[in-house]
Formats: structure tokens, C-alpha cells, sequence
């Protein structure tokens, strides 16, 4: 994709976000790429590729979404960024890419990321504009992303993601804690109690939650790992209730 | 090797095409090469380092073959390149890394990516040509490359490669399985009928053939490891035969 | 983070060293950052977040320290090129980064490597100085980096990184052993007895030591990885004596 890329853009800047999205995660890919693309600047191409329908009928689609270019399958991986741009009244623009003169002249059914993706990511960066790459479309797929439900006195959410470290991302944000003073976090049969600033202020080995990179509540072990230490995956329940 | 190249020259871009060759096997890096390299711009400097003779009597290299320059070991890594550029009767030429000026001034038995093949690049890079950095040599190590051979009514070729998400990459490509109509597919004792366009068109956990990214009959499994459902390896046979 | 050097310092090129010490490992990390940092050119700027303290009282810090920039945080990660400096008795600059205008605008308590970091060492490609950065310091945090021991009648000493391929790097260097003529090497209950060139003059499977990258002992196998082998850990003691 890279090589692709040089050869239509040749002084493009190429940065690799993550490959270790779990395969045909669509939903995980989703919530990385909202986590991590507005820290980069404006005007920013993003291709993702989490791709499960690679070759069928689903479209190949490229975007502006508030301030950023994306370019992948239309299979909901760029749901969190529509909803956010939409919420903030931001210019939205997506375009079904049906214009085979903007891919590599040989398409392979299997690897779109290579023969569709890249080289309409380079003209972009070219200066093309997104309306000559293709038809304009108002029915993207959007994916149902796990929101946190109220619960007797808290809320009730999930873990979404898992980190290297094996510290356990939540749905759960800074605004649904904010007005419930002192909590109780539940999960996997594990009670904690009360959050802490950062890893470092935890006992080592024990569990702890506290504010993660996104101002998602985070369950994590000083010096260790939450995930194993739990046993849990994705998408494994967590409550909030007051203390 | 990166902090190297730029050291020399400092404008160069340059992108990871691969760290997960299996240690020591330099038919994979030749076949992985092989597949990529030729979607890069014309004139790109590719290094490889599968080397697990580093250090002994093995020739350093660095080549022009066809379109793009390569350095690396004199080990067969660039087999496939080679024999492409002289099947296309393109411009070939090969040099003996001889000329120790063009190095770092230490060189370590055991690193010569960083202390000989880095620089060489860099200096390609910089526009030195290929004969000043050593001498022409017209023998170079060839790998034999697995070919598919004829089979009663069909063909027998194996697993020549395994990606990320388990499917399996064959030698035997689309031009072997042109001339023989709808087609039965046999690995590991299960039978595969009919090829299907990709990923998406199988049943979900299902085996199923079709054509991969470089046009090779793939084994795969829709949302799914062919590997791990067959439990197979490199090198396991694959045959065709008409249905 | 290289989103938001990008957005500072649009034409930052960044390289990605490893990602792969181990969690919490900062003497690993020191480590490595040691062997390649002087590799890169001078100016280079070296982000390096190894950071179990993040978001604690540990101090943020940028340095000059020879002939590079480092930034990260003040847990001696940096140890070793500081030494360096000093033992050269080249220029030595440490700063605590305690000026927020030079960082993100919401500082996340785990995630300094993007929120302080990233800009902070956009800021320095931008070409403002250390000193804008914060306020000088002089008693940086230093890690004990283990040292080899006299032994008898040889040297006593330690794996102190296990490589991608299984080889053992040791805190023995070439200058420990050079006076020794002929030697046997110690580890895990095994005895090596001389020393080869290269990987390649063992025999295949078999145990061999040599001079490593870094003109370190390295103990390893050809084609095998010496610490599946061996069953050993960093830390593991190594001893050399003479034969």
C-alpha cells in the first residue's frame, strides 16, 4: 500500500496507526480510529482497512468527516467520526468510489487496500477532490457502537478494548461519573473502590480504575495486567455505582 | 539501519514492507519480496536481510533488476526478482559489495544490515551508481523456487506462504487452473469445490479457494484460519483437478 | 503521537525504534536506546516512553546529551547515553519540562507520550531550545545498569536482552575478554569453549558465543534461538574464564 501510495503521491508522509486490530473486528478498528485520528492534523487522509466483505457488493467509500479524509470499506468503520462530526455540525461529504480510473488498472478481489484504497488516498493527497473520485452517497453502514446504560443509581457499560498492557478500555466516560461523587466500580466479580489518578498510585499487582487516555474509565493493575488478571475480553460488563 | 540511512541521506522516505519473516527462512523473504516489491515507484531502493550467513564467506550485493534497486545478502533472496527481470529480457546488473568506504567504518560480524547494507542504500540513494560500490559479478545464488507440477488431469503446487489471518498462499496460479473449467481443490484431505470470487462469498467458518492478492489460488476461511482449521504448514501440497 | 508532531512540526520524519520492551521495563528500554541511538544523526530527537510512573510525581524531561535530543520521562531511562556524555565529556543539558504552554491543551495522566512528549519534541524539530522547554535540572533519576564482575580468574556477568531470534546479548564486552587468550563461556550449566565470528561458523542447533552488535559476548545458536534452548531469562549470570 505504501509502495502504492509513493508512486501517485511521492512526497506523502505515511504514519502506520495500529495493525493489530483482531481480524474482521470491524467494531474494534471503529473505536481506535475515533480514539486516535483527531490528533492528527487537519486535512489528514486516514485509510483503514477492517474488511471482512472485501470483493462483495459492499462499497468502497472515501469521506470528509469535520476535518479529516478517510478512505475504506463502507462497513461502519467510520462510524464514530460521522456521529461526531454530525453532532458537532461539521461539513460531512461521502462518495461511493466507482471511478476505476483513480485504482491500479488490476484489481485483485481479496486486497482493496492495495488496488483501491491507497491509490485513491494518493490522489487525494494530489489535491483530487473527493466529488471527482466518485458519487456522492447519504446511506453509509453505520455500526451499532455499545453505549452505556443507566442502572439503578449508575450505569452499566463494557469493556471495548484492550490495550498491550492488558488495561481494559471502557464505554464508560468521565461525563457519566462526573456527578456521582465517590464510586464503586464491578466487574468480573471484582469490587474497586474509588478511581485513582494513574497507574503509578495504585498498589502494584492490584486492581485499580481511573481516567484513561480518552477520558473512558479504565480498569488496569499497576505493573501488570488487568485482562489477565480478570481473565476478561471485550465486551465483558462493567457497573458504576455510588459509594 | 534507519538512523544510518538518514545519516547519509537525509531526505530518504522509507517504509517497513515486513518484520515477520520466520527467522532464517529466505524463501519466504524471496517469495514476500517478490509479491511486493514491484508496487513500488520505479527506481526504489529495496533492502532485505533474511541472512543467516551474515558475516561468513556469503557476498554482500546490492542489484538493478528490472525496475528497482535491491541490497542485501547473496543468498537467493532476490531469486524471484531476477529471473522476472530476465524472463522481461529488462536491465540486470549485480555488484559484489567490496568497496568497504561505502560502510560504516566498523563493521560487525553479525549486523551487516545496519553496517553495509544501510549505507549502500543511502549512497544509492544519493544517486552513487551501482559500479562504484563494488564489483559486477554474473553469478549470483539462485534459490530453487517450488513450482507446481502437471498431475493426471490436474496440478500439484503447496502452501507457499501464510498471512496474518490465517489463509493460506499456494504456487499455483491462475494461469495453471485457466484451461480446466470448475475445478476441485485438495489440502490436508478435505476437498474444496469451485473457487469463489472472495472472502465474503463463503460460508462463515467454511473452507473455500479463490484467488489471492497476487493471483495465486488461496485456501481461506470466510471470518476464519485456514491454517489453524487445516492445521497446516508451508509446504503442505495442494492439488487441482477438474470437477 | 506522531499525529501531533506532525501537527507542530509537519515536516518531522519519524522512525519507530521497537515497540516491543517489555512492559514496565525501563532498564530494558535504557538498553536499547543505548546501542541505537548514536546510529541516528546528530540533532536527532529521541522520544522514549518506557513509563510505569506516568502521571505520578516523576518529572518530565528533555536533555542534550552529546550529540542527540532525548525526551521521556525523568526515570533513568536515559542513563546510559548520559554516562557516555560524560565519560566523553561532551555537552550535557537536562530540563524539566514544567511549561504547559509547550504541551497539548488537556494533558490525559496516562498517555504522556502523546499529551507532553510528542509536542514537546515537535517544539525542539521546530527549532526552539531546551531551555524555553522548562528549567534546567542537574539530578536526573540514574538507573543501576548491572556491570560485569571480576571472577576468579575471568569475568562474571549477565544476559541482559534476548533478541527477536532467541540470541543473548550479555553485559561482557570485547574488552573484558581481550586480554584473556582463549576462553569458555558459562550459562545455564552449559560451557561454551571458544568464540566464533559468526552465527553462521556454528553448527546448526548447537550453542556458540561471539561478539554481538555492540561488540557485546552474545551467546547463540545457528538457525535455533538460544534462549529456547537454554530456558534462560534476562538476568540469567554468565561467566567467561580463560581455557
Amino acid at each position: 500500500m505504501k509502495g502504492v501510495i509513493w508512486g501517485i503521491a511521492p512526497d506523502a508522509q505515511i504514519a502506520d496507526l495500529t495493525h493489530f486490530i483482531h481480524p474482521q473486528n470491524v467494531l474494534e478498528g471503529a473505536l481506535v480510529l475515533g480514539r486516535a485520528a483527531s490528533y492528527f492534523p487537519t486535512g489528514t487522509i486516514h485509510i483503514a482497512v477492517v474488511d471482512p466483505g472485501v470483493g462483495t457488493q459492499r462499497r468502497p467509500i472515501a469521506a470528509w468527516l469535520g476535518n479529516f479524509y478517510f478512505v475504506g470499506p463502507d462497513n461502519g468503520l467510520f462510524t464514530i467520526l460521522l456521529e461526531r462530526a454530525q453532532e458537532h455540525e461539521e461539513k460531512v461529504q461521502i462518495i461511493h468510489l466507482d471511478r476505476p480510473r483513480f485504482w491500479l488498472p488490476e484489481i485483485s478481489n481479496v486486497f482493496h487496500g492495495r488496488d483501491i484504497f491507497a491509490p485513491v488516498a494518493a490522489h487525494l493527497a494530489n489535491g483530487i477532490s473527493l466529488v471527482e473520485l466518485g458519487t456522492p452517497i447519504s446511506n453509509p453502514k453505520m455500526l451499532e457502537i455499545p453505549r452505556p446504560q443507566p442502572n439503578e443509581a449508575g450505569w452499566r457499560g463494557q469493556v471495548v478494548m484492550i490495550d498491550y498492557f492488558g488495561n481494559l478500555a471502557t464505554n464508560l466516560e468521565r461525563q457519566h461519573l462526573a456527578s456521582m461523587g465517590a464510586v464503586r466500580v464491578r466487574i468480573a466479580g471484582q469490587e474497586i473502590r474509588g478511581l485513582l489518578n494513574t497507574f503509578g498510585d495504585g498498589e502494584p499487582g492490584k486492581l485499580a480504575a481511573m481516567y484513561g487516555e480518552a477520558n473512558d474509565l479504565m480498569i488496569a493493575v499497576n505493573n501488570g495486567s488487568a485482562a489477565q488478571l480478570l481473565g476478561v475480553k471485550v465486551g465483558e460488563p462493567v457497573e458504576v455505582l455510588p459509594d
